[in-house]
């Protein structure tokens, strides 16, 4: 979506509009705690995000991907920076080139600095010399699919402080075809109302949006407006230099001052704030408490389906996926990259080729050993590793390796029947509540526009030990209002779904619209789960050394337990499920598994690291 | 559907199952009647419908017309007979051409008696001879497209007593490639079993339909028991010769005895019945109820969707239609017959071309003026066209020129509210009331198949006078809720649609299925039957002299009218509708139009019959 179009609803519904910018980290972890901290700040609602143009080849290439994560797999709306520092055309189009393939329709046209070594900014060869230059070429190639901001600088510019040239430079690049403004960082409001004032009388028409930086300590706040040269009021230094050592006195002041600010812009008629984060999510929280911008249960964030979308280049229009993924959003992801065309409207033959297989994707249990055995301790028994999924309902843990997403706020609901299960051996994977028609804008379950009604099915997915399945399929035969799948590592499906074709577990209904089903459960699709949930499985036990307890309870289960997975068609019923599961309980809970040697040729006996398993008795 | 599949389904359930045998009636109007009464029949819930061949060159292609009226517009699954009397291969190949295109998938393959003039049947030159013939025929051209029947005589063939040599022939046909057998008409069900154990010895083991002729009269019994040679068991003749001019007596013994012998054939196995109807209702009826076959608010005829289906070719799979067409399913499959496919899922880009042109298919008012004046009488003001829609309403009359069906029963629930409309001068052309989820088995809303749950938006669609019409919309635009398309008969479409995409206004939620939505309200087919709307009401109007008050008084309808359809999104709220347009009112109700002579050239003067207007004082 491009921003000007965000900047228009915004606009019409009056409501308060805001971006975050971020940079690329210099580490592989600061990249993976960025994704993490991007996801968590998305539920401050931004309407997109910046991703800067590192300058230069790696950190070139690292823009790139961090777009791709962000739009592909995060589906957050991206705007993607782009230099003319360094860049030749090639170089340049080929940055513009993944942009596009990442789905990003909205791109920062920026002169850049100058590489460190030099004082002065210069042109490389082959290259663009002015914003305006990048701005035109873009128009050229891709006509109207990128919205193009440039940058405005009401306070100068670092190599140049005469504001009418600037502005003859910023009307330039408006006249090539930007189409929207972010300013640097200010703090001088009054400026910056008067510079808006400047801009407008050139007849410069498109939105201005400011960029706010939240402080987040004495330290960094000077030392960034020091280098942008940006003017701090006297009113600002007065309150923050007598504590400016109390990071927390720091926090705490900063928000009331940049919050003012805020208010004093909006005041003046602007909309959309684009606030640079500096990659940390608590000055920016804290700012937009104070605004009364945050989402509340009065005022959730607006969802259009139940899960994320992706806004990967052709992947917008899709509105329909299967429950088993819903922990695994960027697995599902690139496991239907592939695919032609996505499911809209309703599940179906849309599905061009099958789901990728793991091993081509390199899908599995992220982390290292070392990391995941920190995680997950090490269990010794089918009821060490139940009480790991327990502390995971009760949120003492965030992750587990069928979830890479902490526990959905609706599993409340179900929490204690969910806690009872796992506490017998049946170890839930995946779950939702059933959901009767409440309002689409209901703070937990609600998603999809206004004035509409929002159902579920209840579900929930299961690992069951081998000799309590065949009681836990005669239950749910005899019950007219369940289906499953159940289905062990090896194959072989039991179902008694009434057909191949999916089964909508989640639905709403809007005013003026069909019926929207974006999520539901189906046989060919669980058997692609399948191998995915069984192999995270298994990476799991291969944390462990070869012989430990750990490896082999984890490993039976997977050898041996069925993944189930059973819908409740009364969605009138929420507890049909949990009353037929009711006594049953799995065998040996306590057992603590014993390496037996059948013989040399027996693989266990050797692990991958070359660790001897200890004997023990038979 | 092939018959043999209803008949192992009918094995699977052990449900009472059924069929009707229809003839071609003599004239246009006993062909009209019989096809209101094949509709009528057919909430008796026969499993299909035969239709017999008739010999001969015009009742010939009235055969074909009828399975197609059947097949297509009745959706009934109907088994065409064919025989080899006065038929050659090429006319045996154009109607099993007919039958196909219809979407008919069974015929009944007979050698047929011979023809009028001639005593023993003789093979057309270059046609069949045996009923054999045609099986092996029609097996080799249409491979197993066709299920196909033949006959069988458990008390011998007119020119043939010899059983062993019928068995025989009976072999051959099945060896050929026939699939179930339907049995001549017969009353002695003794014989009857002994002679399906001779089939049975012969290595037959096809499905066997028994024939039974319920009794009407005592005089059409007897002679058809006659005619085809039928023994009469004595006990029947002891109980049915001492009433034989009482005709309700004897239906009342008949339906006893043969409910007697039904009941005596499915003892000995047999689970499917074929009553001979020769066309008439009350006495196959009075046998279903005396047999307690016939559905009832407890045992409701199973319908698929809330609509029915056509069963043409390439039409099984169609499951959602706009609610327009909803008391004119005629009109709507004619109207979408060059469609390439039907919507199915979901409507959208399904529809290949657009609706079909009124004058293309010849769709409009059917009767002539002279019927409709009796049906709906003389209206003087738009007060009496109001009470009009009332007596439909109240059941008064069966029809209106917008309605082709009944009122449904489900109108009940607002039939208060809608006379109260009508009394105002709204006049209401079609409606829902608004289901909030009732189980799929609900005797009034239920479709589809069991534990799911069913919903409706209510819906209301009505004509209204040009002076209330922006005080209509006002309110509806201001209400959260309520969309709504209003047009006059010259264009000009009014919307608060969110979208040109369809409204999904009937839904159910089933086991094991993604939802089904059947029936949508959208701008295209909206456009499409307005059309159609305005053209029955001109149609209506020139049912009247030229210069009546009749005529007049409807074409002004016509003329200046809107037509408005309005959803209440909120299907919670069942009253919002009528609450909204609480106590709007039509301007002039009572009064009768005059004819204004405005000049020579005014059109209206000259009735297209050529009688002139009365002279009016301006």
């Amino acid at each position: 979506m491009h921003i000007r179009e965000m900047l228009a609803e915004a606009d019409r519904t009056g409501n308060p509009s805001f971006s975050f910018e971020y940079f690329p980290p210099k580490t592989a972890q600061g990249v993976q705690n960025l994704y993490d901290r991007m996801e968590r700040m998305n539920h401050f609602g931004p309407k997109f995000i910046d991703i800067t143009w590192g300058a230069g080849g790696r950190i070139a290439e690292l823009t790139c991907e961090m777009v791709v994560q962000a739009q592909t797999y995060l589906g957050l709306e991206t705007c993607m920076h782009l230099t003319c520092t360094d860049m030749g055309e090639e170089k340049v189009n080929d940055a513009l080139r993944k942009a596009y393939k990442a789905g990003c329709t909205n791109i920062l046209a920026l002169r850049g600095d100058p590489p460190r070594e030099t004082e002065k900014w210069q042109a490389t060869e082959g290259g663009f010399h002015y914003a305006r230059d990048l701005v035109a070429h873009i128009r050229k190639i891709y006509a109207n699919h990128f919205d193009i901001g440039v940058a405005g600088y009401p306070e100068g510019c670092d190599d140049n402080k005469d504001e009418d040239l600037l502005l003859d430079h910023l009307k330039e690049k408006v006249d090539m075809g930007a189409t929207f403004i972010v300013t640097q960082m200010f703090y001088d409001v009054d400026n910056f109302i008067r510079w808006v004032g400047k801009v407008r009388d050139r007849g410069i028409t498109i939105p201005i949006l400011p960029g706010i930086m939240p402080i987040a300590t004495y330290g960094s706040f000077l030392r960034r407006a020091n280098h942008m040269n940006c003017k701090v009021p006297d009113a600002w230094m007065t309150a923050l230099e007598p504590i400016k050592n109390d990071d927390v006195a720091v926090r705490e002041i900063g928000k009331t001052l940049v919050a003012e600010m805020c208010r004093k812009i909006l005041a003046a008629g602007v909309r959309h704030l684009h606030f640079y984060t500096m990659n940390l999510a608590q000055a920016t929280r804290m700012v937009l408490e104070e605004l009364d911008w945050m989402p509340s249960p009065d005022r959730p964030l607006k969802q259009a389906l139940p899960w994320k979308q992706s806004l990967g280049l052709g992947r917008r229009e899709e509105d329909v996926r299967p429950i088993f993924w819903r922990n695994r959003n960027k697995s599902y992801v690139l496991r239907t990259q592939d695919w032609d065309e996505f499911p809209n409207g309703r599940w179906g033959d849309s599905r061009s080729p099958a789901f990728g297989e793991l091993d081509a994707y390199g899908i599995g249990l992220t982390g290292t050993n070392e990391q995941n055995r920190k995680k997950w301790g090490e269990p010794q028994s089918v009821k060490d590793i139940a009480h790991l999924f327990i502390r995971f309902l009760n949120k003492d843990i965030e992750y587990l390796p069928w979830s890479e997403a902490p526990l959905a706020s609706e599993a409340e609901l179900i929490k204690d029947d969910l806690i009872d299960l796992n506490q017998r051996g049946l170890i839930t994977i995946n779950s939702q509540p059933s959901v009767n028609g409440v309002k689409s804008n209901h703070p937990v379950h609600g998603w999809g526009p206004p004035n509409g009604y929002v159902y579920q099915k209840a579900y929930l997915e299961l690992l069951v030990s081998p000799e309590i399945f065949p009681e836990i399929q005669r239950r749910i035969e005899n019950h007219p209002d369940l289906t499953y799948h159940a289905v062990t590592k090896s194959g072989n499906l039991h179902t008694n779904a009434p057909s191949e074709g999916p089964n909508a577990v989640t639905w709403g209904v809007f005013p003026g619209k069909e019926i929207v089903q974006p999520t539901i459960v189906e046989s060919i699709s669980f058997l692609a789960w399948k191998d995915e949930a069984f192999r995270l499985g298994v990476d799991w036990a291969r944390c462990y050394e070869a012989s430990t307890p750990s490896r082999l309870v984890i490993q039976k289960m997977m050898d041996t337990w069925y993944l189930v997975n059973i819908v409740n068609n009364d969605f009138h019923s929420p507890r049909t499920i949990f009353e037929v599961l009711g006594d049953l309980k799995a065998a040996d809970l306590d057992k603590v598994p014993k390496l037996k040697i059948e013989g040399a040729a027996n693989g266990v006996l050797h692990s991958t690291n070359g660790i001897e398993a200890s004997t023990v008795p038979r």
